[in-house]
């Protein structure tokens, strides 16, 4: 279960706001990028949210992978997002997938600012 | 955006073992913990792995909240589980919620040994 999980939270999202908002369209990102990173994809899950006046409002969504999974929160209201990628090391290492993985992500929704963390996952069970 | 995640590896856990192999059990406690501890649920995506003998090898869910997500992956094999709790406060401060299901869910899985972690989200955007 040793394994590296990637967090960030992205802020002031340059790219198209439409990324932050079009359910559909980020999950087949996601998916797409993950099965490009070597990752097998097992499910995935998004939901779109609507405000009080039935318009877009943010997108949360999980991709669930043999590997452990990615999850993205959008938060169109102040363009931001937030990231985690947790890839267990199971199966050999896929430190490297996860990292390109994480990085793909981040680039496409193009953050002015970013604030990265890493946690060793399991570890304790060596 | 501003949120508490709440990450926890679980080792030599004293359950039943079935509490890690069985997919729809797993799914059922994890929702019910979520809308007990006052938390919306939007969707549930759990999976159940086969060895290559075709024997339950482990279950990876999640469940998609308003306020974020839980997700949780088992390792029957080595009795150990890794578990994650995301809310966000953008609806009111969830943190006693999160904190609550988060302990639920470890004493459900009665770990001997246990790592837990948490991650302060979105703070950079205030």
């Amino acid at each position: 279960m040793n394994g590296l999980h990637l967090i960030a939270d992205l802020h002031e999202c340059q790219c198209p706001p439409g990324r932050l908002l079009d359910a559909p369209s980020l999950e087949s990102f996601c998916v797409d990028a993950c099965q490009r990173h070597g990752l097998t994809v097992v499910g995935r899950l998004f939901h779109a949210f609507q405000d009080k006046h039935g318009q877009a409002a943010g997108v949360t969504g999980t991709v669930v992978l043999a590997e452990s999974h990615l999850a993205v929160h959008t938060w169109p209201e102040i363009a931001s997002v937030t990231l985690d990628v947790y890839v267990c090391n199971f199966s050999g290492d896929n430190s490297h997938q996860a990292q390109a993985l994480f990085g793909e992500v981040i680039t496409w929704f193009s953050p002015s600012r970013l604030e990265k963390k890493e946690v060793a996952r399991g570890h304790l069970g060596e």
